[in-house]
């Protein structure tokens, strides 16, 4: 089988195909024929090193994959050849709260990814495939789709009628104005794009800002909403953090999920968010429940996730570049076949 | 003015149209021109004696009314003359944890309702109309429709995926039905008429079970939805509770709304209950401030409440005469003008 | 190795001690050696066939037990031999929400339990045992102590200041007690013998009520609260369900543990339930991280369970004929050497 | 009647001890006889000029008050004359969720204080005393006090066996470990003074750390507890957040409390916060109906709050100068009398 290894940090161009013999199932093990990879803005940094010197190398990189189920190991029952699954994002993090074992086991960071024409999961890392999704779609959701589903649904406990923030047009941006109108929320979604802006309308966008024409969006947010937003998701890291807690009413969220760094602004406005009882809330994806969690409400309201651009198998390279760019507008998808 | 006013336990006959001088708003209260009502079950109970000898007499029946302020007492700046508002069910809970202070002011019922030209209410205890409602629709929000937003939103946690089920097509079900698909939910609703379940249907019902034709919808319901549903609205009393529990998911919750009274079957399957760790939640309605959340979604979404009938003010004897046949599909409403 | 086997519902006499070879931990799995064992009203039903034709025989009985790892399987790096363990009572409901999968695992029911000197876990269906209880305490733990747990602490969120009222003197009762006054509770405690009330008194109860003497205990408990109290611990039925309705403010919480069968009174009162907003929580012992959670609060404040009196392995028909004479007080324990 | 009042920004100097007439209760209005007063950090900051222009003056200081009531006014049946009280912080915040309009209406703030020897409160503003407690341990619970409560109880929902750090020992932080002691967790307590960590263990901190000995004090906290300490109620700002981050489990909270300002540092670690799925969580004192759950809790618990220095009236400048120079254990109060 072929499958892309990285032997240390040394970005995009140290990605290299390698052969590799195909693995063969253990105890409560699955053999899954991946289809379809997406990439996470993490992926890249783990690609050129953002991660430090921790990073395990050589590795296997991306987390997000679907495909189908080659053959199955022993005290298997839940599956079967033939099933199309999708693996979660934490092999060790099936249920409950969160915790430092269970968390040390991301696909493509802590264990090796996806980017392979085979991989072995645990039966207890996968969930089924909904019928009306392509592998593709499927491989869109374990990390981006399951950040955006803990951000409003499990943490933020979006409710009908509240008011949800969104910035730009990432994969986890996208998936939270998806689920942030399944639940009946409204939703103001930002962007430096007029063009993107009218995408983001189609998608169910009440409100829209261009974030380069009006700086003070959360101000602007704040106004339409009424008495501030009841969640921000906030994927801008600490540097839109003063805008969003602006834009947020008293009592209100802000769901961090930013893997950006850099200094925070020496005017950050955490005394503000304590007088107006604010919350903030870190965001790392979730289990294989929630994963579950998700997908049955994906397959209920026959949602599909948002994919900017297929990539076949052997441009691996040009996903990660065109990810780089900032061009996409959702899920930048690889297909392997 | 003229109002309805009910002597005693006299039945629908015992409404009597009598006039009275139009109160005067005082401090933190405010005169509303009501212009509609909507009869809930509870009422016609009220009417019959139902609630006993504990019954307040002479009564303005009926909780749930709309309409346009007239004028405002002293320290009133939160609303002005002619703004179109709703009146809470209850009058004292205003927000917070229900106790039995705050339930001893539920129109209609410990102190007069809105079946009436006139009415003073606390200024806290109104919300405005949204705009896209008449005042009839707006009307039927109060009790039932507050009721089914308790149920679903508020207590029942209904998220996105989720499975609710309805039973039948009384005003409480109906808004059950439509706040479920608001949340993203499937919903499973039951009808004794397959004329009544196409409308069902035709409100987004996704699984129809004919009761009187399907005598264990229950175990129906719970093969349909996979492990069993996540939520019940159980309007049917102890009657029907066992099939509900059958219904049920291991973990999930049953809305104990019935009002309808009568013996426990002998075989009252509580310990099945208790093994499945399931959740009997009573519920009675809701504080002004849930009211307003409600009021919020249901504008955020567009929602319309299902109105069966509307009966001029002078013919209220038959719209309570035809609550009691039974034969409605949604709310029925008194126009007063 | 030595272990008790019941080769149908045969009732106590059908106890048998048999001898079978000690077996070997696979991969995963812990070979423990188990020091002690504690009873519950449970596995008296069990071996007198209260759970139908469903229950597996032959079946090694209970589901409470502790002792030390005698060795480890391969994989097992959380656990080594000479560690002091306490076994969970369902062995795959490990985190998160309860499933029919996950409880389809219980010991003494669905697997073999305790009553034997080695026994096989997996590793992740155990927790140490914290220094300050003996193999005897710590096999007090499993059913009726995370029971109680999850009556008051998970699913009752008892905090300080609130009144929860317990029924009786068996081991969930007093587990509630003392978990209640563990949280800041004013605890209720009721008993049909005054003798044992005094011993209530000493582990920390505020009132106490002889129901036998007092009938309507339920009133008494609401007058003595104040409003009525928090949270009844139910571990009567059916049959007492309407003083504890009674007993329980507007908005609380009955936790429904009784495994006792029986037809309702005809005059239950669900609707009162129903007007009081109350939740009737159906309890189900708890996950290997809420076990957890619990031995780690009983750690940190160093709690120690009741004992009511210990038999050694050999008497283990007269530790199961003592628990059916409904003397005890606290856990019927015994030591397996 | 006398009382103290503030023309401006004038700094303690500024304190003016002012004659005025003693007001009349209007309908729903209590007049309260005030007995006792406590400081906040908050009272100094106010009376120095720290809340900028748009603070109200003259302005009577201090929120804090408990006394005896004089006279009610029309339709005032929950109170008489001679009942002892506590005011509230928030006049209008009565209960549910905070909102703008309800926290307009800070004592000593927006409105009015309890520097006072009469004040006129709404009668839904009071709390009764408990019987256990003086006017002055009753005066020191409105902001402090119940500002500790939402950290730990209402909004940190911290459980047995849980642990839980507080930073020194202001009033806020002694009610926290008082609270979490009540809840049955461990404490961590840091202090700079080894004398006042004498103190700390007395009120029973497990734990004790002095931070200038220790400057990472996270680290070890993080240690001590195992895999880091459920809750921090972190009271030093920015300033100390890093180690606040490290000290805190995955998954767990920091309550965000500090009024005090400052830049952040630049290597604030909210990235590390997002990974470790951490809440932070601003606290804002909280509601009416809040009051009383905690006061509820400290009569059912007989907990006593520590103060440190009682000044009579006529010396409140002392008091002020007290409270500004850092040396106390506790809260600083002043006898109204």
């Amino acid at each position: 089988m072929k499958c892309y290894e990285l032997q240390g940090p040394d970005g995009i161009d140290g990605l290299a195909l390698v052969d590799k013999p195909v693995p063969e199932p253990g105890d409560g093990q699955v053999l899954v024929r991946l289809r379809a990879a997406t990439l996470n803005y993490r992926d890249l940094l783990t690609v050129k090193g953002g991660y430090g010197s921790r990073q395990k190398f050589p590795l296997v990189p991306a987390s997000d994959g679907a495909g189908v189920i080659e053959r199955v190991g022993p005290n298997v029952r839940e599956f079967a050849a033939g099933d199309r699954v999708i693996g979660s994002f934490f092999e060790s993090w099936i249920a409950g709260e969160p915790s430092e074992a269970k968390m040390r086991s991301a696909l493509g960071g802590a264990v090796d990814g996806v980017l392979s024409e085979y991989r072995i999961f645990p039966k207890h890392a996968l969930v089924r495939t909904p019928k009306h999704l392509s592998d593709i779609e499927a491989a869109a959701l374990p990390c981006a789709g399951l950040t955006a589903w803990s951000a409003t649904v499990k943490l933020g406990s979006v409710k009908p009628g509240q008011t949800v923030l969104t910035q730009g047009t990432g994969g986890v941006s996208l998936f939270a104005l998806q689920f942030a109108k399944m639940c009946g929320a409204r939703v103001i979604a930002t962007s430096s794009s007029d063009a993107k802006i009218e995408r983001l309308k189609q998608l169910g966008a009440d409100f829209t800002l261009n974030y380069r024409a009006t700086p003070d969006w959360g101000k602007k947010a704040r106004e339409w909403s009424g008495h501030g937003v009841d969640l921000v998701v906030e994927v801008g890291g600490v540097g839109t953090l003063n805008e969003s807690i602006r834009a947020t009413r008293i009592g209100g969220t802000i769901a961090f999920i930013g893997v950006l760094a850099g200094p925070p602004p020496s005017d950050l406005r955490l005394p503000l968010m304590v007088m107006q009882q604010q919350r903030l809330q870190g965001v790392t994806v979730g289990s294989v429940e929630d994963l579950q969690a998700m997908v049955d409400a994906i397959a209920a309201c026959r949602m599909k996730p948002v994919i900017d651009k297929i990539f076949p198998f052997d441009q691996a390279k040009q996903a990660f570049a065109h990810m780089e760019s900032g061009a996409h507008f959702g899920k930048v998808a690889i297909e392997i076949d």
